[in-house]
């Protein structure tokens, strides 16, 4: 595990330098490596996520989610305000990031992907002064291609401005979007890397081409991705439901291999009951946060169920 | 009925909270569960509902709703600032619950979704000062899917926090559309429910399949909206003209079974006579506020017409 | 004529209650009711309505405006405030609505509806107070269904919010437009005089079904809109060119039969010289604000030619 | 020459109304006309007329316009604040009126009609100060049909009003657009000169029909346009390229006969030599500031050749 | 070499000159002429320009821009804040000039070319001062033509005048599109200089015709676009891989015959290893910088591999 070394961006003023590191302290579980859970379906994919065959029925209450994250020991929390300002105070110690847009997967895309932000920067200012919570950053999911790339881009651009000014840190989900783009190509997906350092994020959550066949050949090539991202650092989404085996090998190659700084996991931890998805945080938790190879890790997590 | 235990989203700042607080007891009639008196179909069908074939005379004129919300003893009336200001100075006793936006039935729906507020929040706080009135809080049609999705999306996060801001409560019609939604879909439904609660709404107004014929079951698996809602509270629509004792049945069953915490009513209410209207209301209320079941809500009903 | 009692919307507050009142006073010439000289032709109709066939030659120069408002005694010229602007010194002594909106006939309707405000309503107050006019109120053209709905609805409602802040008062002209709308359709008139109680306005102009053979039932069918319409005054649009003694006819009748609250007259009197505009304003001014019947006011048009 | 008599307009608040005057003068020569330097082509046509077959060598640099302006002795120069930041220095006693918007021939005209302000009038407020240079006023123009009507009308309303709040003259260019539209054509014409003085614009900028055959009669069926626009100054565009006595004869019979106020010429300026060009201006300024008939300014013209 | 002799515009008020002059002399490495290493591509072309055959694996890590920049001697890095704030700590002694806007290449151009600014003059002027690093002015790329024409030209307007107002300089890219344009015509690309001109920048990237096999004349016909952009300093584009034998003599060729102040390069230099690209810009510096010619350049360029 390497030393926590923060490179303060410079956007981030002298006066909020502490905050920052503060707020990266606590979203990384102060190592630096970055577990995310994400939150943020009950919009994307309304209930499909949370209700219906092979779900586990715990998940059904959105408090599902913050035990889940109490749990990981050491994952952050992103999720839309609302679901923080009804828990949050049953929750107090756990890290959370604000995901300020989102937009349902009902109707035509194209048409919705101008995801305008639902709060302001200013707004999670005062939300986490009046909440007493730990907010340690924003979140912002962007398109790119598409009629609405200008407009998303001034914003994302603007408020990950405003979140260091603040002393907060950032993540933003990158996505190429596109009748002519594969968004399973590292080439088009390092190119949305690049998009985010330009753009001034601390994070970025980007996919990962979890359908090839030699994972190891295709984790070196994903090195292009996290170099391409400079200084920003790169968390893969969890991809869809697999094996326990696999899926901790896959996030053990992705930080060794690849140079990932963690990973971001959704419905392949919400959807299990607690003890299972307990399990399994505690066993991603040990690859990102303390070094922990794969097979290690698969103890942890068939001695936790 | 359960004890008002009211659970202030960390939004409402330390110094709002009694405020929030006095305003969610004039909500709901100090009870929890709220009895919405919708008054917003001037808009929504221009005069078609308060003139024509089997509507009461009454209800011609704009006054009759709010002698209705007086009558009612206990509902909130939720209507477009106009009225307020035109007849509460006659009516001042009612708790009221400003509708910011709204859209008529003529032409083209997808071009009108983009439903803007017509007022701000801050205009709200300040008719509450000018006016005098019991204004509680605030309401907004969002309809998801659709071209609009992202302005409406951010209209709405920013004007519920703006309302928690100035301690006022919040509720939301959430409707999702589409060619491909089923609008009766219970597993659509709750996803609505869900987008409330990520929106940091306090009450969200949603539809009920009650064209099922399994009335019971229906209930039961509503159960899936009112829990993917979480702590937002749920209240279904009143849905259309049928006989007074299966409205009845309904309503309890959605509170008993579904866990519902209220229910809205609008043309089922203001196209009767004040008589009529009175005794329904009163019925209602003694189910909504008092844990009255269907057969004793019946026996008020009935004595007062 | 009824005493002038001044139900004053609880959106003016407290200390501009005053200055409404004495706008509300010089509006209505002190009676309540309304004769409003529409002036937004210019933009409306370009120069079509001011030279041609059968227009008086007086007409081309847009002072013959202000010369007709002068004689009317009584009448409130609504026009855009260029107007009022260059010719208001020269006509101290009258009441100004300021038109804040408008569109040209030059291609097509549907696109240009969005009729956005050309001064704010602080622009106004800040013109009442630099030119020390008798600016009494705001006006606006609302169209309901189409595309622009949305962002006409949401810029009037704040516009007459302000307008109220201010103490000024409000008239809306409100046409609902679509593919399948009659625009005679009394119910859909109605609807329309219905959103303008919700949006709070003082005043709305509405169309009135002047095609009708049968002209005392069609003021009684009237009554809907008036009704409608709630606490909001009706006045109704003068129609176009017919018989003086048709026209006073049609005026007393929506007046005494249908509830309406006076009439707004355009090119029927500024495409008259002034002469014959002058007798036929007073003529109409002693219906609207002395109650004479037609015939008196008839006698009134013929003494004064 | 008549005597310059200033009508202030009213939204030109009392502590501005000497910047106003002082404005008007060095705007119309201390004469109460116009001779516009038209220079906005260089956005309008790009360097299509500035550059090629028939245009004088000199025009291909930028500070050939602010030479002729110098050398016409009385034109105000209208052009893009980019150009008068980079040459005023050293054309310190000219009288400048910057254009607000524009736009280029490239592509689809109805797309780009929306001509927003690149710069807001308190920026012009602040260049003025900063500049220490004659700016007189701003110019904006103002396409009537289409798309983008509203956002222009609404955009030139505001821009006015602030103009005159600060003191500063106005001059608005009215061309309606629309493929039923008969841009020659009188009548239209004249309605676009009516909306300017709605819009409470100082001066307008209209076409005139120099292909009519029957020049006296066209200039007296101008009258319609000059008459149309009240108070509202009249000025018209230069035409295309043509003998310079027909010219000259153009202009003094729109002054004398049709009822303007002044010329605007562009082209038929800059692409001439400074030599011929200034032998133009000086001819053109005799009619316009000092009553001068055509015969006379093509004597003075013939002399400075 | 000239001596430096600076034109300030007169936007730039008399308090910010003497930041203005500094801007402007670090800007140009202290010679009025400028080398500009264009560093946007990481959004314009995603990873394309960064990482494949042909290309340094060096270019792969966003800092190889940086080392470049600083191995050549008085380049300025044109790059997004992101990269700046990521990676300015450890490179203090660059001069900087920050893009404002930028798009993707994925999916339909014109729907993207609405390029809004991704950070307000304000948030950069507040970046200078937070990072304490040679922030030396702004930069825009502009597309003429097509929908988003008006908006572009609003926001880099004001864009223009903000940052001249703050002392800052600024740089625009113009590139005149549509489907009827030749990208490559001398003609066009002159008119986008002169819009450069009319906005106020004071240099304007454009394109220029490599293609051309007759590169004296190209470059003396060139003189219609440095002329056309007034006392606009203009730089053209470095064109696509080539000879550097060929690059450096039509750079000497640029300056020397059509009058540029410079030239800007990308890709040409970032795709060779650090060695190479160091040897081609202390090269391409000598001409630009110090007046030396292709031969003395290419010497310089041999030394130094």
């Amino acid at each position: 595990m390497k030393k926590l070394n923060i490179k303060i961006p410079l956007s981030v003023p002298e006066s909020r330098r502490n905050e920052y590191k503060r707020n990266y302290k606590d979203l990384t579980n102060n190592s630096g490596h970055l577990f995310l859970i994400a939150g943020d379906q009950k919009v994307e994919h309304l209930n499909a996520d949370f209700f219906g065959t092979g779900i586990s029925l715990e998940d059904k209450n959105p408090e599902h989610l913050f035990k889940i994250a109490r749990a990981s020991l050491g994952g952050v929390l992103a999720t839309h305000l609302g679901y923080i300002s009804h828990y949050g105070q049953d929750y107090k110690e756990l890290p959370y990031l604000v995901k300020l847009n989102g937009k349902t997967n009902i109707g035509p895309n194209e048409l919705k992907n101008s995801s305008r932000l639902w709060w302001s920067v200013e707004d999670i200012i005062k939300f986490k002064k009046d909440s007493g919570l730990k907010i340690v950053g924003i979140g912002y999911t962007l398109y790119l291609g598409g009629q609405y790339e200008a407009e998303m881009l001034a914003t994302v651009g603007e408020a990950i401005y405003r979140a260091h000014q603040a002393g907060f840190t950032t993540l933003i989900w990158v996505y190429p979007r596109g009748s002519k783009i594969n968004e399973e190509d590292i080439h088009t997906i390092a190119g949305g890397a690049g998009v985010a350092a330009a753009l001034d994020s601390d994070f970025v959550k980007i996919k990962y081409p979890y359908i090839s066949k030699d994972r190891l050949n295709t984790a070196k090539k994903f090195q292009e991705a996290t170099q391409a991202a400079g200084r920003t650092k790169v968390v893969c989404v969890g991809g869809s439901r697999r094996p326990v085996k696999a899926l901790l090998e896959d996030t053990a190659r992705q930080i060794e291999v690849a140079g990932t700084n963690g990973l971001a996991m959704g419905r392949n931890l919400h959807q299990r009951s607690l003890v299972e998805a307990r399990a399994l945080a505690r066993a991603l938790g040990s690859i990102i946060f303390k070094g922990k190879d794969a097979r290690q890790a698969y103890q942890i997590y068939n001695s936790l169920r």
